[in-house]
């Protein structure tokens, strides 16, 4: 499965095989690159170079291999495209928005692990996943998405929710998007996640009804509601990831100052905290939708090559 | 009134006076301490070691003068408080409620140009600044918070709200946060301020109201509704700050990327901005509340006191 687990096949002596944590993008690629099963992942028009950068290090990393569903037209004289033809699946559809459905069945029939959008408007390619007859959400399952932060200087991904998908959750929309990113960080090999509930403050008050979410939320995981999991909260972004402020607090957590995952409570407080974390912070983040059948890359035009590489291997982890 | 006055009225056949822009919180202080009138600060229960050393700091740098109201006990041993007798004044007030009523009373008759808090309960200390009958927030005005950050790299100080006071503005209420703002910022020669208002995209759309707002107030911008002043949005904080993502985006604005204000929609997103701006990105803040007769000072515990320092600076500034 992965080079942790033949390393301890070859020493049965050794304790029971838990995965090592990833704590950066480059222990992520690393970990895929020495897996001995490799991934089949459908782009749908993968036709700008930021996307076809990723495909082509995924490629040459031996990340994963692909089916490009999409204008094949657009790929002619795209290097890699001969050079790993033997890992390269190319489907011929001029029309995006067939491709998009193309690429979605071949998820359905499990032939591809995780689906990637390249150059296609974002709400029809949400539309051919969300398709009640065709898509891939099973019903009832809920649609979120997930940004994982590198930040300079710190020891561990940073892991949140919802920039994209959920503006304003309800306190069963915020227990479903947890339980989803939980089980997506596990197979980072985090064995005991650190969730943090963000608010503006640490005091419960009525009059702010993510305050009160946050203490049900507490409460629902001490009940074991999201399995081997610490919940905290509310508290804020610098006392979830500072020991110091949270100290200065004198707050008791297994969370505070080391959260792995932060649950923003509406889609104002997560945009801003993605981009003053990129801009400002100057992290590297990497993204997915969570919820469908398989993982789904949804990145946008703005993203950098890297960006998208990191988003791909981390589908390709939860594929 | 300041250096570049006096070196002007020697100079009468310059160019007309105008200021030259406080760019970072040195250029703050260098131009306080070059002023000729210096401003006298009351401090109510100035007993811990970060408001000292602001208090000490300013002293030295010639900054302001103090009438430091509260338990004149806990200031005996204080080095500063001997080596500047002639520079501060000490009400002796044991009680902390009562030390709030004597600095409130001194703003209002004049004798203090702004206030600071030290070691005194907030909502206690709030409850002088807003009695109806004995406190300094005229009768109809509107109490909000401005924070400036000096970011590594930047080339200007950078002022968002609201972190404090007001967790949803009403449009109403925004229109007049961006009025009281930027007549600071007018403090700190900024000529015509860039004003961005920020939301999670830059597409309007009837579901945000803020969105909606953010047009609306544009709208009035032109109209002359703010005087000299550029206002733009939505748009995210990053298309705000960044030139790049501003023209990946094919923004035509005067604000995008080169914003000097940041009006946030809730209290969630810009304390998050707050949080991960000073964490993240290593930024030094001040803070002060508008709308009161004179500048306010409030800090709070967990502040450097080097921040306390920046936010007396800023008070006195606008005193």
């Amino acid at each position: 499965m992965c080079i942790f687990l033949l390393i301890f096949a070859e020493n049965p002596s050794s304790i029971p095989f838990t995965m090592e944590q990833i704590r950066n993008f480059q222990e992520l690629t690393a970990h895929l690159s020495a897996r001995a099963d490799r991934k089949k992942i459908a782009v749908v028009c993968a036709d700008d170079p930021e996307t076809q950068y990723a495909v082509e290090r995924a490629l040459r990393e031996n990340i994963a291999d692909f089916i490009l569903v999409g204008d094949s037209g657009k790929l002619k004289g795209v290097r890699f495209v001969e050079e790993f033809a033997d890992r390269i699946e190319i489907i011929d559809e001029k029309d995006s928005d067939t491709a998009a459905r193309r690429a979605v069945e071949l998820a359905r029939e499990g032939r591809a692990g995780a689906l990637m959008k390249g150059i296609i408007n974002t709400d029809n390619f949400l539309r051919a996943i969300l398709n009640k007859e065709t898509g891939i959400l099973p019903q009832g399952s809920l649609l979120t998405h997930m940004t994982a932060a590198q930040v300079p200087g710190m020891n561990r991904l940073l892991f949140f929710s919802d920039v994209a998908v959920i503006p304003y959750p309800t306190l069963e929309q915020k227990e479903r998007v947890i339980s989803l990113d939980l089980a997506m960080l596990r197979h980072f090999g985090i064995d005991r996640p650190k969730v943090a509930l963000i608010h503006f403050t640490e005091k419960v008050n009525p009059k702010f009804p993510n305050s009160v979410d946050a203490q049900t939320l507490v409460g629902m995981a001490a009940e074991g509601a999201f399995g081997n999991a610490a919940l905290a909260g509310p508290m804020d972004v610098k006392t979830a990831c500072d020991h110091h402020s949270a100290q200065v607090k004198h707050l008791e957590s297994e969370v505070a100052g080391e959260a792995d995952l932060l649950i923003f409570p509406n889609i104002e407080s997560a945009n801003t905290f993605y981009k003053t974390i990129t801009y400002f912070g100057h992290a590297e983040v990497a993204g997915m939708l969570l919820g469908p059948k398989c993982p789904v890359v949804l990145t946008s035009r703005a993203d950098t090559g890297l960006s998208k590489f990191y988003s791909l291997a981390m589908a390709v982890l939860g594929a």
